[in-house]
């Protein structure tokens, strides 16, 4: 007897996941690590009323949750000024960013992005057949005239920025992105993801009409919010499109306990202005330790700060490999000359502290690696 | 400026959802339900461990849960005798049979059910352009010999069947079901969706190996585990087939307090014994209802009761609308003859009075209306 017949598509992919997972390592090592820095997680965490409201929902979980998200879409309405229409939730930016390829890419589609993003997306165009173009960062941004040129040559059918952007933690203004929108060419999406946009300076969010076909915009609890294990994202775009994801997506995919978090999250309006102070002092504070250590920060309008190690790909490599055998978990852009650089998430103290005194002894490992 | 291009595909899909939640009907009634008996969901609620567990894990929530769902995964391999290869772990089973799905079926691709079995698998196969072939039940089961025969016909990707059975709460022997299998044809994936199976009589599980590449078993912490709401459903299968899923999957989709949650069910198996009891008891409580009112249990093999009001569907329905004025939330199977019945979850006392309190005036008038 012989197995199931995939389709061609499925039977072609590669077994590759887009991110290891800090558990994963955790069980490689044996050893957990001291300080989980790694994955732009916000370990100052969610607001205590989030909290105190997905404690209270735990009794409530025998309830599938509302398939519509009907209270987090009105709230969400209310605080970006458009209509329960413009918005979907889904499971993170990423759940989103599947049904939205899904919705629009088939085998052969072209797709433009920037060499060195957000590779889940990558992952969804690859699994549903599109065709990726990739364009360079102009230096430590992602590149807006280099991705509509591209555009202009292959007609894709998405477009994909991040502002700001991860890996690098630059940004660009809203008006930057607001002048890219009006030269999306015909038939063509941009798909902006701002998922560190509240972490950002003043004028980064984008000032878009939320009923513009051209665009659709990608908002998470993840990062400000300090909720990447609940599960809650939101896009927000035309309702035409919006409702289009009703036709595919998993309806009763939300986790009932993520929906009331989210919610009392959005409303707790003094956290969210208590957490732009937490980690802007936070990444101040990992400029710092960068800068100790002879090391660059690059700017960041995001919650994790981008270090330039100062030398190339296998060096920052080294750097990384070292703070892991110190308990330190970071990342680093995947690709040149952005993996000259490693990536440290804000967070407390403590963890801050801790990357603190692992980074001499990982640099002077590095050092001497790299010498021998 | 125009829309954004949808694949073919998603351009002709309709936007006809699988069900509508109770809270949508609440919305339009602009009142609550009194007692929420339609959805399958468990009232009697999760073991108070986990709930313990998952109000712990709120606090937590600042991290993405383990995509690989390793704790998870053990404790299943170890509970079902089987390897973590075995077992995908995913947002529910319906999040799993649509990656099942998107992995094996294209445009055009047979797929074989039963007529009027469950319609999220049906969406999740039109979803990706498969055609669906519907075979009748056999009175109120689901018939294997009528859908290995018209698998032998059209030659499908899938076979679909649930035991217990959902919307009838029917079931076969494990027996019928290892029988069933083999004899699926060559390149035939038989899904075999137990959702309901820990609340079904000994014997009903199928006693099929875990590698077997002929079959795919979906479970559910949502029907015996009273964890609708956390969203975590898994599959178990030959380890090629469990591994495939991570091609497509989104890795980090896991909610964490739902994993925390699951984990914590799993190991409470004294909540699990007690509650067998507790959803026999109501069984026993709604099929008493039933008989009071001069109506027909069908047996049940899950946590719900299909009721046989005795007349058709004009009449069943008329029968589900007075309960839903009477602040009864039930719901009906879709399709004739089984739309003579109206289906009840089980549940805690309280809603089991409300339910025997509203049924007369219910059947009062949906008789007065048919004599109209």
């Amino acid at each position: 007897m012989t197995g199931p017949r995939y389709t061609p598509l499925a039977a072609a992919l590669p077994s590759t996941v887009p991110f290891v997972g800090p558990e994963t390592q955790e069980r490689l090592r044996a050893r957990p690590f001291a300080a989980r820095l790694g994955a732009n997680e916000n370990g100052f965490g969610p607001s205590p009323r989030a909290i105190a409201a997905m404690a209270a929902a735990a009794g409530d979980v025998w309830k599938y949750g509302d398939p519509e998200n009907f209270e987090l879409k009105a709230a969400l309405a209310t605080a970006h000024g458009c209509r329960p229409e413009n918005i979907v939730v889904g499971e993170g930016i990423d759940g989103l960013l599947g049904y939205l390829v899904r919705l629009l890419v088939g085998p052969g589609d072209a797709v433009v992005t920037s060499d060195g993003a957000y590779p889940t997306f990558n992952f969804h165009v690859a699994g549903f057949g599109g065709v990726l173009h990739k364009v360079p960062y102009a230096g430590n941004h992602e590149d807006p005239e280099a991705l509509l040129a591209r555009a202009a040559e292959v007609a894709p059918k998405l477009i994909y920025i991040a502002n700001p952007d991860n890996p690098m933690g630059s940004h660009h203004s809203g008006a930057t992105i607001a002048a890219m929108v009006e030269r999306v060419p015909e038939g063509t999406l941009l798909v902006l993801d701002e998922a560190y946009v509240e972490l950002a300076p003043e004028g980064t969010a984008a000032p878009v009409d939320a009923n513009d076909p051209r665009v659709i915009r990608m908002r998470t609890f993840s990062k400000a919010h300090g909720m990447a294990g609940a599960r809650v994202g939101y896009a927000i775009g035309h309702p035409d499109l919006i409702a289009a994801f009703d036709k595919i997506r998993n309806h009763f995919g939300m986790c009932r306990i993520s929906q009331a978090g989210a919610l009392a999250a959005l409303q707790d309006t003094t956290w969210a202005a208590f957490m732009r102070r937490l980690i802007g002092a936070s990444r101040d504070r990992l400029a710092q330790i960068a800068g100790d250590n002879g090391l660059v920060p690059l700017p960041s309008a995001t919650n994790f700060v981008t270090i330039d190690c100062g030398d190339d790909g296998a060096f920052a490599r080294a750097v990384l490999e070292a703070l892991t055998d110190a308990d330190i978990f970071v990342r680093m852009p995947f690709v040149a000359p952005h993996n000259r650089c490693i990536r440290v998430s804000c967070g407390p103290e403590a963890e801050m502290a801790a990357f603190a005194a692992a980074l001499p002894g990982a640099l002077a490992a590095a050092r001497a690696a790299s010498s021998r």
